[in-house]
This record gives C-alpha cells, sequence and structure tokens, in this order.
C-alpha cells in the first residue's frame, strides 16, 4: 500500500488522504466508521439466516442491506476515482474483497429478487466476506507473516506428509473397519483419519474392532505428537527473527555484529565499544 | 499491591500487616486460613447445586453459607478499615473481587430468600468467584503475564484472524450443508467451525456431503497447523526473557558473564560478587 | 541408584551385579529377561479382563499369573536380599513398584480366592502398575525431567489459572444452559469446561441456547490459544538446557565459558584460544 | 539413493539419468509425469471404493487400473535393468514400494477376476503406497528430519510415558466405571485413556460417574498440557540447529561471523568470500 499515490487534482488528493490514509483525523475517522459499516453488515447477513429473525425481521435487514450495498458501492467509486492507478487497485487484493462486497446484493437485484433462485440466495451469503475487509486494519500482521513466510516449505513439506499419513492409514482402516462403524468408502475413511490425525474426534465415525481401535491410537498419538513439528518451525523461526539486528557500523551502516565485535564485518572499520 | 501502606494508628497498623503482609508468621497464618475458606466455601457452592446434595443437606449448606459469608464480609470490612486509601482498594481488582464474593449472599437474603426468583439464586453461583481471591497467592504469575503482554498484539491480530476464518468458513458450510446435519443458521455453522478449528469437535453438527467434509478437512488441518503461530509466539517471547545478557565487567564492559563469575572472561578483572 | 552398594559376601555381591547393574553380561541378560516377564505379565492382565477371553483361557491366565507374581517374588527378596541398605531400598519409588507387582495378587489368594469380593478383583487388577517397573529402563528420562522440573512452578501456576477458568466458566454454562442439555450440577459444568478447554470434546454435554454456545465457543478459542504457554515454558527450558556446558578451564575446572572467553570467570586464570 | 550408479552401456546410462536423476529437463519431466501418474491412479483406488461411483464407472476404472499397472510395470522393469545393482534397488525401501505399486493387480489377473477374492482386493489397496513415492520429491524435509532424528531418544521417552499413562488410568477407570458406559475390558478402556490424552475425544466411550469424571478431567489436565513437552523437544532442536556457529577467522579463529561478513570482528582481518 506503501506506494499507492492519489490521482491528480486536489479534490482527488483530498478524498485519496481520507479514504487510503490515517494521517488525518478525517482519515482516522472514516477509518472508524468503515470498521462499524463492516462489523454491523456482517451481522445483519449471519441474523439474516436464521429462520425466526428473517420470518420477523426480513423486510427491515432487506432494506438494511440494500443501505449498505450503497455505501460500500460509494466507497469503492471514491476509491477508484481518487488512486492514481484505479486498474492496480481494482486487481489488488484489497480492491477485490471490496468488489465482492457489493456485487452479491446486485446479483441478487438483477437476477429475479430476493427469494428465488438458490444459487443466487447462496451468492449474496458471500456479502459475509466483507469481512475480509477488517484486514486492513492489521498493522501488526507483518512479523507474522514474515515467520510463516520464511517457513512456507517446512509448512508444505510437513502438510504432505500428513496428507500422505491420512491417505494411508485411512485406506487401512478401511480394510480393517466394516462399513457399519461409518468406513463405507476410502475417501470416507480418509476423512476420519483427518479428523483423528488433528485431534478434533466428531465421534460420528468410530472404530469399533479390536485391530481398528489400535490403528486409531496409533494415528492418535502421532496426531499428538508430530504436531511438535509445525510448532517447532514457526518457534525456531520467530526466536530467530527476535534477535536482534545487532549493533550498527558508524561508518558504513551495516548491522548484524555481534555485541562482542571490535570491527565492522563489513568495512573493516573499528567498532566502538559497548558502554 | 506493593505500594499500599496501612492507616494510621497501631491497631490498623497491626491488622494490615497480618491481613496483607506476608512477612509475619500471623500474617502466613491468616493467609493459610483464608486459602481453606475459600476452597471450601467454593466447594460448597458447587455440591449445593447437585440435586440429591441439597435435598439431603441444603439447610446445613445454607449456615455453613451463611457463616462464610459473616467470615469474608469481616474480612472485607478489616481491609477497608486498615489500609489507608480504602477507595482505591474497593475499586481495585481485589477490592472487586472481595465485594462480590459477598455480595450475592446477601441479595439473596433481601430479595425473598433463598428458594425464591430464578435471577438471584443465579446470582448467589457468582460466588463461586471467590476462586478468584485465590490469584492473590499466585507470586510466580509474574513472569507468565509479562510473556503475555509482550505478545499481546501478535495474539490479538491471531484471534481475529481465526475469528475471520471461522466467519468465512461457517459461511460456506452454511451455503454447502443441509440443515438436517445441523447447519441451520450462518451463526451456527460459525459455532461449528469454531468448534472445529479449534480440534474440540463435539460432534454434535458434522458435515455430511463429501464437499462439507473436503471442506471440514481443511479447517481441521489449517486448525491444527496454525496452532503453531500462538505458541511460536509465546515460546519466542520465554526465550527471548530467559535470556539475561548477565552481568558487565567493571573494567572492560564486557557481558555474558553467569551469576557466578568471578573473573572477566575479557580482561581478567575481577568481578564484585552478587549480593 | 548410584548410591546403592551390595550387601558384603561374595554371592551377594555378585547377585547385586546381575539384579542391580548393566555392567556384565549376565546383568544384561537379567534386564532383558525382566523387561519381557513385565511386559507378558502386563499383557496377560489386560487379556483376563475381556470377557470372552477369560471365559475360554481363565484357569491358562491363573496359572500363568501364579508363576509371574512367584518370579517377581523371587526378584524381590534378591533385591532385599543383595543391597546392604535394604529398608531404604524397600521405601524408595522402586521398592514400592515391585512391592505393588505381587502383593495383589498374594491378597487375592488370602481373601476367598479369585472370583469373590469385588474389592480384592480389583486390587488384583493393579498389578497392571506392574508397567511402572519399565520406568527403571529408561535413561534418557533425565533431561526431560530436569525442564519439567525448572519449569514446576510456572506449570502448577498455569494448572491453576485453568482450573480457576473452568470453575468460573461451569459455573457461567450452568446458569445460562438447560439441564435437559446435560449442565445438571456445577460439578458437571465444570467437567464440561474442562473437556472444552483441553479440546477433548466428547460432545456427550454440548451447550444448546445461543449464549451457551457463545460462551463455548470463547472458551475453545482460550484453551486453543492458552496451551501455548506450558508449550512456551517447556520449549524456552529446553532451549536453555540444550546450551552447551560451554569451555572448561584447565586449572579449575569451572565449566559455563563462553566460546571467545579469554579468562577462566573462576580462578582468572588465562583460557586456551580455541583452535 | 546418493550412491547409485547406472549400469554400463550407453543406452542404460541415459535411460538411469531420466529415470533416478533430477539433473536433465527429460529427468525433470519424468518426475513430473510420475508424479501425475501416481496421484491419478491413487485417485482412482479411492473412487473405486465408493460403492455409486464403482457402480457406474467401474468398468472404466478396471481398464485404467490395467493401464497404470502396466506404466508402473515397465517403469519398474527399466529401473531394474538401468541401475548397476539391481538387486539392491529392488529390495531397498522404494524397491519394495514399486513391487507393491503392481503385484496386487496381478495377484487378482491370476487369482480369478476382479470380483473375486475380498483378501486379493485388500491386497490391490496397497498400491496406495505409491504416494509413498512422493518422498522421493521432498527436498526441504532433510532439516526436518535431523531435527525429529536428534530428539530421537526423547520422543520415544516421551511416548512410552504415554503409554505407562494410558495403561494405568486405563486400568483405574475400569475398576472405577461401569461396562454400560462402555469400559468393558482393560483393552478398550486404554483405548479410551488414549482418545482423552491425544484430546481426540470420540464420546463413544465416556465417563458417567462422579470419580470417573474427576479421572478423566485428570487425564485431559495432563494430555493437555504434557503436548509442551513432544513440542518443546522439537522447538529446542530446531532453534539449536538454526544456530549456525557463523564462519571462523582465519586469522585468529573467532567465531560468530554472518555468511556475508567481509572483514573479522575481532581482528580486522579479510575474510574469504563465500562461494
Amino acid at each position: 500500500m506503501g506506494t499507492d499515490r492519489p490521482a491528480k487534482g486536489r479534490l482527488r488528493e483530498h478524498v485519496f488522504r481520507i479514504i487510503f490514509g490515517t494521517g488525518t483525523p478525517a482519515g482516522r475517522l472514516f477509518d472508524v466508521l468503515l470498521l462499524w459499516a463492516i462489523v454491523i453488515s456482517v451481522t445483519l447477513v449471519m441474523l439474516e439466516s436464521v429462520a425466526e429473525i428473517k420470518l420477523r425481521y426480513g423486510r427491515s435487514l432487506y432494506l438494511a442491506e440494500l443501505g449498505f450495498t450503497a455505501l460500500f458501492t460509494v466507497e469503492y467509486l471514491l476509491r477508484l476515482w481518487s488512486i492514481d492507478r484505479p486498474i492496480r487497485y481494482a486487481r489488488s487484493f484489497f480492491g477485490i474483497v471490496d468488489l465482492l462486497s457489493i456485487l452479491p446484493t446486485y446479483l441478487g437485484l438483477v437476477f429475479g429478487g430476493m427469494h428465488s433462485l438458490m444459487v443466487i440466495r447462496s451468492l449474496r451469503l458471500l456479502r459475509i466476506f466483507r469481512i475480509l475487509k477488517l484486514v486492513r486494519f492489521v498493522s501488526e500482521a507483518g512479523s507474522l507473516a514474515r515467520a510463516l513466510r520464511a517457513s512456507r516449505r517446512k509448512i508444505t513439506v510437513f502438510l504432505l506428509v500428513v496428507f500422505a499419513i491420512t491417505v494411508v492409514f485411512g485406506t487401512l482402516m478401511y480394510m480393517v473397519e466394516s462399513p457399519e462403524a461409518g468406513f463405507t468408502s476410502i475417501p470416507r475413511s480418509i476423512y476420519w483419519a483427518i479428523v483423528t490425525l488433528t485431534t478434533v474426534g466428531y465421534g460420528d465415525i468410530a472404530p469399533q474392532t479390536i485391530v481398528g481401535q489400535a490403528l486409531a491410537s496409533f494415528i492418535m498419538i502421532l496426531g499428538y505428537g508430530i504436531i511438535a513439528v509445525p510448532t517447532g518451525i514457526v518457534s525456531a523461526e520467530m526466536v530467530r527473527t527476535n534477535n536482534d539486528p545487532g549493533m550498527e557500523c558508524m561508518s558504513c551502516h551495516a548491522t548484524g555484529h555481534l555485541d562482542d565485535a571490535r570491527f565492522c564485518r563489513k568495512c573493516g572499520a573499528k567498532m566502538p565499544l559497548q558502554a
């Protein structure tokens, strides 16, 4: 977001500073109002799905919905209008989220109103993704994301291994257990293996035979033990990134010197002794 | 609590030292007695809620309850009387907990006795919060609290992300699964997503369709994996606070000496002995 | 165990070396045989509890049981006889475990045979504790135990906090939910809170109301998050103990020097430079 | 695999480089094709186990199955032919997996067709182990495997302790709970203890008595707490392996230089550039 710039023109620059910026009182107020609009709008979508509430307040909810859609539409258009490269914004993560926040309602209006097709009604539920607009407000996410990105490959390997384990054990359980216990097909048995390995354990499918229970015990203990792996990966990464950048050299500004370094590792200049 | 001081007057100072202090034998004895009073009192509230026990021992429990309330009332009043700034104490965390420990019983007495209004009876259950008085005895909590406080923001971000995930996946499941499987509304589906992501897995709501089970598998593995994030945050924080820089040498300012070092590891100068 | 010494006399010393030691081929053979005896004996106790197996092989199992009891009795007596301080051994952890391994069978013989009193039969099941004899074979447990011992206080505080949370939320759920959902008393509601906070989630008790499910969601996310605390404690402790003992001083044999130390931190002698 | 060499002869060397190697474009293409073949083949086995799909597409699935078997047979034979020590390959882990991937189909053809013997069909499911061939593609697994191997003994001790705990508590629960609650034998009670300790919690077996629920609560909190142990072990190990000692200076032998250091931090001498 740091490289975004306002489009030319006084009004546009002003609007840009309010909508995209947080440095002015007006910009901060806009953020707070937007935050509340998102939270209320998402809550309304949730409430609408409860049968009793829809029966009683259906009409009011629909009107409120139209209002919020109008609001978010204005916000979206203003963003497009005030930024210098609107296409780039429209194709960015936030641009797509902003568009998805308003599109379902319009689709519902076009394709036959509120109560018609199931597909359209389902689409309208996608308005709940407005919650992703909240991510804009998260500034602390950076160091978390960095630690995750640095461990990306190790985590992928871990997930691959987990997947292979569930496939193998799901198949074994399908061979060992009867369909009556719920192991009716291999995909379903793999589903059970995932439920068990991740220690979720619904209990809708559960082994009945001795051999099945022994296998299940093995998967459980495995799942209980290997959760240590992603945890260890992320912990180690965070311990590493938590470590100081180290002393800085006065002449070349290189960092990463240990506390007792006496010469700069980059330019060889003498380092000052630590006070 | 360290800046609390007794009110003026000999008796008050004496009482203060017994009630708030732990340095004298009387103070320690008071703490032990209070500890037992809290534990027994909380146990009685629990027992009273078991139907059979209440039927048989209801009267004795009620009398014991009155006795403990009297005891805690005296304790509360003595605290108010012996401290120099009673208002500040009354508005502190422990002051409020101490008041809440006795208030419900008195409300029960005033508003129509023991067996009358449901609301009042519920309020009386709040006496169970006396358990929070135990926190007073916890001195080791400091470093835990510090580590948690230092990671506060990262944990908030993490919880926000977790909440956003559950909202999005709860809605998707509501669209995909039928109400018969338990996904009757978005809030309920979000509840299911939380139950699944945290690997609790009651099993009262469980996906039945292939698509639903695939989505559920994804949430489970996600939940199994991202638990590494808060764990990594706290681990890294604790490793960091565990890492003392160590003592510093007075003549060459080298650091990294263990607590029992007697000579500087850099210049060989004598280190001061630790008190 | 390191300070145990054989009783005087040639034969006793010889027996001691076989039973307590692992340095001679005979000592190692004894350990392997004992290991198998424990494993088979524990397996037999388990099998005896399966109704069909007991019906068919009850008599053989009983005879095998008598045989193993005789074997472990001889082992116990030989240990008492060959050690120089038998009382100390008898009162040690392993002494008590060794006694408990044989006592239940004798109690069963004395108090009316195999099929009589329920209490005695239950006692006989305690033979399963023979599994604890296996702990003797675990030599790697040291560093684990050290890390746990060092974090003992923090873990106690953590468990106290967890217990307080479950008491408070169990009571709240008892107030909010109906007995029909399974929340029939405060102790039972606390049991539910523990099941939920630890992410076990049986599902035999589950909230039905919106408020109850909201509270439950809170506990779940709390439980999902605070598992980071014991994990962080133990990780930090292990990272700390994993760190090298450091260089050793040639003149006073003190350890704990960093790699770049030039003077001993204990005696001030010059340290050799690392090659 | 690093010490494998091609058999003599031009063509064999060429084939070897494609099948076993990843250094040439052809070798990489082969790997990608093989990967897809495995994934599709495994998917087909899964789909075949779903009753409705088998009914409709049974014949096509059977033909595809024959095709994949032919393909993997050719691959297996080419591997045997192009390597210099075919026996060693055939007896290696992947050699056996490769053989197991094709054997069940041939057995099915010989012993009476596709729908006949249940045992043969079960064998055919072993083809699923083809997914283990995916491990070949994982290069990042190395550091994970190293950390796990380094903690191998501690993890074994941990698993032994976990097993001992479940045996002891399973037996106690068998003594305390009635068979009606599902605790019909000690092995089944131990199974329950594993389900509970690992926080899976199916709920098919759940304690009903107060004492049983108290014991269960204890196991849950224990399981919730000791998961910190494997996590701590692996985290500590990963932190350790993450901590490079860094480059060493050639003239003063000081360590702790980052990879991009150009001057020694102790004596200021020039460091060699990293290749």
